[in-house]
């Protein structure tokens, strides 16, 4: 599948186009504009025109967009017919929170599992996802074809997890412990500090 | 107290120097260079020259920083000498682990307590913050001063909760509720998309 390069900030807005059009009688409205898309959400029209011609090229004069094929588009990108598993290790509050959170389904993303450490924390969440015991972690990822994964244990253990991560074959990690991990080349890594958008917002505001 | 405007990115890396420059001897120290501190941390020596100098200017030649100056500027700049208060909205997972989480210390912030609809969740977390009745949450805000707060409701009571606090004087908001916020001009207002962190991780992989 032909996947292309879109702006993280277009990404976050896909999702919202995508329930609007899909909300749509298809018989009624064969095709759309940005112009009305922009007004029915209350988004601005150049954003709007941006955010589509990134994923669908230009609309068509006058016409616009057909409806149907737009919505085709939106699921290529967003990845919703590549859906891809990832896991969770450390299952704190914040592993629990994630694991809980329903938006990754929106990307193709499915969080499979959570493995922890605490072996009495194993089991079923009410959502239904599993909780496993750590020792569990590298069968799990060769036999499910994991290919993700999302760390939010504590720094001191984030290294060694991540080292074995790598080693069963995860291509893309998430880190959300507060420190710098190393990763062979070839392997994605995302740093997230959760502080900082905070942090961001509170400078803003002093020098507002 | 003079805030100046660093990218998100820098201030991201503050912390990480500051704790360095804490550790030093500075008796043995007096002065610091960035390329020592990118050599002791193992980051590039570029980086690390922008970093600092978008928070104290450009080092003297040769000598570089005085030791304690840096400390003092950088403790500004990531204002932490401007301690702000901060309350939660949803004690639920994400709420909660927020409420737990220490990262926003390094940033002058301070959560103080988390409100939620759901009165039997009133009490005091294991780190000691408090939980307290929504019912609550105007008597506290005007009485703690707090500006700042971080809606993690459902998407359904985000917008009436943002009503609530715009109107006992909240000046920042931090949502994590997946929907867009009205407020009105004045108010800052920052959108969190957490699945979207993974969504980009596991796009930039496809492409890969």
């Amino acid at each position: 599948m032909k996947q292309i390069s879109v702006m993280r900030s277009t990404l976050g807005r896909l999702p919202i186009y995508l329930e609007f059009l899909q909300g749509l009688d298809i018989s009624e409205n064969e095709n759309i504009s940005a112009t009305v898309i922009a007004k029915s959400l209350g988004l601005g029209e150049v954003q709007v025109r941006k955010d589509l011609n990134a994923v669908s090229g230009a609309g068509r004069p006058k016409l616009g967009y057909r409806t149907d094929e737009l919505i085709k588009r939106i699921y290529e990108v967003l990845g919703r017919n590549d859906i891809k598993k990832a896991v969770i290790i450390g299952a704190g509050k914040l592993g629990n929170a994630l694991l809980e959170y329903n938006g990754f389904r929106d990307y193709g993303l499915l969080i499979t599992a959570a493995f922890d450490i605490d072996e009495s924390k194993a089991g079923i969440t009410e959502a239904g996802k599993e909780i496993l015991p750590l020792t569990q972690l590298e069968e799990y990822v060769l036999r499910e074809g994991v290919r993700i994964a999302v760390i939010t244990v504590p720094a001191s253990s984030a290294q060694s997890i991540c080292d074995r991560l790598v080693g069963c074959g995860i291509e893309a990690i998430w880190n959300f412990a507060p420190c710098a991990l190393c990763v062979p080349e070839g392997v994605l890594l995302q740093q997230e500090n959760l502080a900082l958008s905070l942090a961001h917002l509170k400078l803003t505001m002093n020098n507002g």
